[in-house]
């Protein structure tokens, strides 16, 4: 397993002192995806780049599979034939071979994702209708419900569960927890949407998706994307121990997901799907 | 000038108590990009869209031309004859026209920009070599020289700016300082990105780029795609609130920028370019 951290010579500063010290930085390193696979029309498999993501190695296979079913590219994992690892002409490389009867419009997905780059936040979409973000697996309304005292447990579960993994105070974390508050599973990186895609990639190849029960946990704050991964799971439950984005809630709400922000220090906001969350004892009293 | 925030009706819940309550959330809103230009031997100049990006709305036009700096399509504000607000098919739209001698290969910028997507962190790059990210300008050795006390005093400002600005736990913050630590500019958004690249747009659309004592401040963490974009406006300085990837650290080292990480609570630390951080006055003595 690649390492997740490197040590860093550094200059440490307060008020009245500088000392030389070592330091532990989160890795962040590109990562090639390929993809083999028919085009639409066409009788052979072609090898295509879809593209460079930079990310914290580790699950580098996870992270291909739940990138290609983010963008729609793979419906689940029975759509894919194998998954290799390899040395790309700048680092990590994943190739992902598709069957058969799965036919990817190389040309439509290349112009979907033909956007604005290495800037973070920018997406291919041709427009932001929201209707069209519907989870596959549509949300079973209430389920799961959630008491309060197991979303004010998660945040510091999931703490607890990252110290496991090493902390840089640089890597982000997602993780899948059941109804109860058991964690299921954690993954973590440099980038958000890496640590989403790894946590969805790794539950597809398990077969654990979709999962009426699910709650996804993030460590920083909710965006549009965010949630738009976890509908595309069919994933009923998101808690972010930050902030959301406007069309964060507009998509959760519109989809019938509950979203959950600010799930720290004993406390949270429910921003869409309240059904979900229990009245806490004290205040049903 | 629109609204970065807008209020929602959430549910709080804290251990003993459930309450409705009303709340601001940052607004996150597509934004659509297309140039006007010359292609490559090419007579006319064509209409070209470049992509969405998901930003706060407001200083919509700084956002672009930040971009297309960032992404080398132009040079310098010079590059640009007229830059247009509009209506697009999912929501605000900016228009940049290039000047005639600007030749732009489109196809080559749409392919590299092809590229995984939706998904955060993933850029068009065709290989990942830190020598490449050269700053058009060399960056003086030693220049600017920083006091610990101006450093440590960034983070409270910058919070201080963003509390004016308005603030909601969802919005990052981009600033630029003069080498005493006076504030030159603020710009936020719900993206790091995108707030780092208003803030240059604005100082390149104002003329105020290339600048050697340039002090550039972010609210987060300090990523790979952030020092690039630092380095290709010249900035010798950059300081993150948060932790800087392994990545960033090794591109601000290799082009002799100076990057500083987890500058909060009096004190802070040097990955990179040290020599343009004076010794504490207690320390030397």
């Amino acid at each position: 397993m690649p390492s997740t951290t490197t040590p860093v010579s550094i200059r440490r500063i307060t008020d009245d002192s500088a000392s030389d010290a070592e330091d532990l930085l989160a890795v962040e390193e590109p990562l090639e995806i390929v993809v083999v696979a028919r085009a639409r029309g066409a009788e052979d498999r072609a090898e295509r780049r879809l593209g460079i993501t930079m990310r914290t190695p580790g699950n580098d296979r996870e992270l291909a599979i739940g990138l290609l079913f983010a963008e729609g590219i793979i419906a689940s994992a029975a759509d894919v034939v194998a998954v290799d690892e390899g040395e790309g002409p700048s680092g990590g490389l994943v190739r992902v071979a598709l069957r058969d009867e799965v036919t990817v419009d190389l040309g439509r997905t290349e112009r979907a994702l033909a956007v604005a780059s290495a800037s973070c936040g920018v997406c291919g979409k041709a427009s932001i209708d929201v209707a069209s973000f519907a989870p596959p697996s549509p949300l079973a309304r209430g389920v799961p419900r959630l008491a309060p005292r197991v979303v004010h447990g998660l945040a510091a579960r999931l703490r607890g569960a990252q110290a496991v993994f090493g902390r840089t105070g640089g890597l982000h974390a997602a993780a899948l927890f059941d109804a109860g508050g058991a964690l299921a599973d954690l993954r973590e990186d440099v980038g958000r949407h890496n640590a989403v895609d790894k946590l969805i990639g790794a539950a597809l190849l398990a077969g654990k998706l979709p999962d009426p029960g699910a709650v996804l946990m993030v460590s920083g704050r909710a965006g549009f994307e965010l949630v738009q991964k976890a509908l595309r799971a069919s994933i009923p439950v998101m808690v972010a121990v930050g902030a959301p984005s406007s069309l964060a809630a507009e998509l959760a709400s519109a989809h019938g997901m509950t979203l959950v922000g600010f799930a720290r220090d004993g406390r949270f906001n429910v921003y869409a799907g309240r059904e979900r969350v229990a009245v806490p004892a004290e205040a049903a009293r």
